[in-house]
């Protein structure tokens, strides 16, 4: 048998208080940091599920000059009973982030347990990260400790809803 | 300018080496482990690139049953010149990887550096992988560390091009 999904599986029960995350997502943000000029950048999000407990995480971002990818992240959101939040994360920086947090009222809030780089990765020690839906709007802020420096705002995002609505 | 990628880029130097990775893979493989019975999975790989210096790895496996999800990862593969190559990976079991190793004649070697597990995850400790490609077939094995065992075998696949061969 090489059927490879099943079709239209049910939101599992453990995360279906994060469902308001589903979908894909499109928009612009704005990077800063200490160390580098500040930039604008394109963004997609795409946030799925397959049925099990937990949702999948894909972004990338590009470029609003020519379209040239620049950054992305993979990985996936869980949420067991009676635990916080938990986000697991790849970055192609050479970075693995392990958050951890809770969601309110539409506002994903998730902190850094362990963040880690590879050997050739520039050092990122913390990245703290809030997540907010209304309607059909995503907004995010990102802070993030790194290349030696103190937690500091990085970047914040305005997405909207590309895919026409909640599934 | 809502272009989000750029069309066909050339595979970035650093992975030059890694390219025989790039496509799309099917197949299957068995699993075991001392603590569960032995199983079987339908297995996707998807590995691509954006013209960056990294490869991304999408994976997802599924019952042949029933072709309901099993497991899935997801991250980079990253080779800076005069470094080893590096994997940062994300598992929706609530488990971050960070392995590193080499690459020889279609055969990449890769060990765990760091393995970080969320509040409710199994704690996994280590990960190894063996990954061959000859021609249109794709091999590789799995060693695992979790719930209090060393290390030990835990998957083997064969995967097969999917997409019609070498991008």
């Amino acid at each position: 048998m090489s059927r490879s999904t099943v079709d239209s599986p049910v939101l599992h029960g453990d995360v279906a208080h994060l469902g308001f995350l589903l979908g894909l997502w499109r928009g612009e943000g704005e990077g800063v940091y200490p160390t580098i000029a500040p930039f604008h950048y394109g963004e997609e999000l795409v946030v799925g599920h397959v049925g099990k407990p937990f949702l999948s995480w894909v972004q990338r971002t590009w470029s609003l000059d020519d379209g040239r990818a620049l950054h992305a992240e993979t990985g996936y959101l869980r949420s067991p009973p009676g635990g916080p939040v938990e986000l697991v994360l790849s970055h192609p920086t050479g970075v693995v982030e392990l958050s951890e947090g809770e969601c309110h009222d539409g506002t994903v809030t998730l902190t850094s347990r362990l963040v880690g780089c590879t050997t050739s990765a520039k050092p990122v020690r913390a990245l703290s990260r809030v997540i907010a839906v209304e309607g059909d709007v995503l907004r995010y802020r990102l802070s993030m400790a790194a290349v030696g420096r103190d937690e500091t705002d990085h970047l914040t995002a305005t997405l909207r809803r590309a895919d026409g609505g909640h599934p």
